[in-house]
């Protein structure tokens, strides 16, 4: 099995690395990284077509402005056009520089999303019931799980 | 007829069991659960062409926040090219979290929504008149229905 | 000739009973009733690709807040590319239930663009220049025409 | 070299007669006429694949109010669509009811609008540089030119 | 090698130019002017597919109004589709006029990013892993870099 990295050099932290950390050693790794978040899904796209790879964790950090919410927009809607393209996910992690108010907070929500995405990425690797365990159960990735709600 | 169901972790609701125990048994069930809801449209165009289901219900509850609002956006455009690459319908069933006002009517709102859009899908199966009678009647599902308005 | 309608449960009004009305003994009609606007799309394409229509007139009344106008955009989208991937007309007739204020109005309203659009449909089949002597002259449908505006 | 001119009855202004007026006798001219501009890009399609047109021009004036400007972004996407299917330049004309405040107005943007882009087509088909002496120098359509920044 | 160049004649600034002068010698390059950045995706898709680019860097400098910003976002989804149809990057270079305030400041910020993004793409046409050393260092084009924030 092999997992493709998307990376960023506008993200002001290196998520790629908090990926890699987690991803056992049976696992082949190919990494790509672009400019910015709009050069993700050509990216993307590549990886699955020319690197062969299995399913690809997509990284990266928007700015705080309206624009900046508008380029993670589009390139929201390039990696869906990719997935369906590529009949494969894609584990898109983005981190809203506003979200948090510190660069060490910043930090923190970086990794934690993106390690808990690339736990993610290898369930769904291992078929589509793997995280259905968990389905319904206010799962967060970032942050802490909010929890699920029944009928009681 | 297999009716596939797509479903999140990051729901707080187990939506998908409302679903199953609507469906009657002679009906084949297919489940594919993804972390969020930008991860269903890939899971739904594989449920029909790996899977062969004939029709799928897409499960999600978007989080409050603006960016949530985008991110179903983003999912719904997925799913609408999903429904024209493969020609089947996909019953997209998504609570905002922001609906109501208590843990208890979002359990109620996903509950009802998720179980009028089952009756939905096995009609759509039925044939493309199989709703007609009930068309332009202000059908809802999660709310009460609005009722019909007419000439007189 | 055939004309396919595709028309909605959410609806308030029995919008294709409208259109039905207007369309002359000598074309066929195939109708496709669906749940709400987002379900269109899809219909429209197997109302083309299935039941052999030449054009198809999609109906829907999107509900007042927020996120039913984004259902509206997601709808129309959807809409364009069966479009493209025909190249056939689907002539899109929207009532959103905020553009008047009674429930009488809004009758009048969506019987009233129903029925217009209705011929626009029966004037594209008959060609590209049949509205040709109207261009430019202020048309409007579900409330009166504004009139052209000349060098004068 | 054949131009097809795309346009509406719902736009207050024969746009189209603006534009053919510009045209020299020696190219022909396809014209296409829909309801609204959410009727153009299938219209456009036709034009380039049916009716053989080398180039379109696509004439529109959307309305005021904020679902106006969201259909206008609906026909804006689907007209890039079109001419990524098709590898040809469609000039898009729209005229914005509420760019200007009176109705002579905008009949002067209207026509003014129209025919400088008419002169963009006719350059366009003489091939990708007969621009390139104006790229940079801040060109308007339908208001004049704003000028060239240099580093002086 | 070569280099595909999309500008417009709408930009304040002659952007190409700025590019242009970065281009080492040994690599060829292709010019397409069109009028706004609307046009630029079917340009781009030209570049690739009829001039033979490698890479295309698509330049545009969109105005200050809502409705700017509008077209910046279906100019920029074109973009996104263009690269998935070629597998190949457009470095999307767009200078909005309202990022700063004065003529002067818009003339530096439009080459700054301009040549920044021209490196980027010298350094994609080297391959995947080029940037990589970059990658999460919180890199700007047009402002000055950022940093990386670490775990210290």
């Amino acid at each position: 099995m092999k997992i493709g990295i998307a990376d960023t050099t506008f993200s002001r932290v290196d998520m790629a690395k908090c990926a890699i950390n987690k991803i056992p050693p049976n696992y082949k790794i190919e990494r790509y990284t672009v400019p910015g978040i709009k050069d993700l899904p050509v990216a993307c796209k590549k990886l699955f077509e020319k690197y062969n790879c299995d399913i690809v964790i997509a990284l990266g950090m928007p700015g705080p402005m309206s624009i900046d919410k508008q380029c993670a927009h589009e390139a929201s809607l390039g990696i869906q056009m990719v997935q369906l393209l590529t009949n494969k996910h894609i584990l898109e992690v983005f981190v809203h520089m506003d979200e948090v108010k510190t660069e060490k907070a910043l930090y923190q929500l970086a990794k934690n999303r993106t390690e808990k995405h690339t736990f993610n990425a290898l369930a769904l690797l291992n078929g589509k019931e793997t995280l259905t365990p968990y389905a319904g159960s206010g799962r967060r990735q970032g942050f802490d799980d909010v929890g699920r709600i029944t009928d009681g």
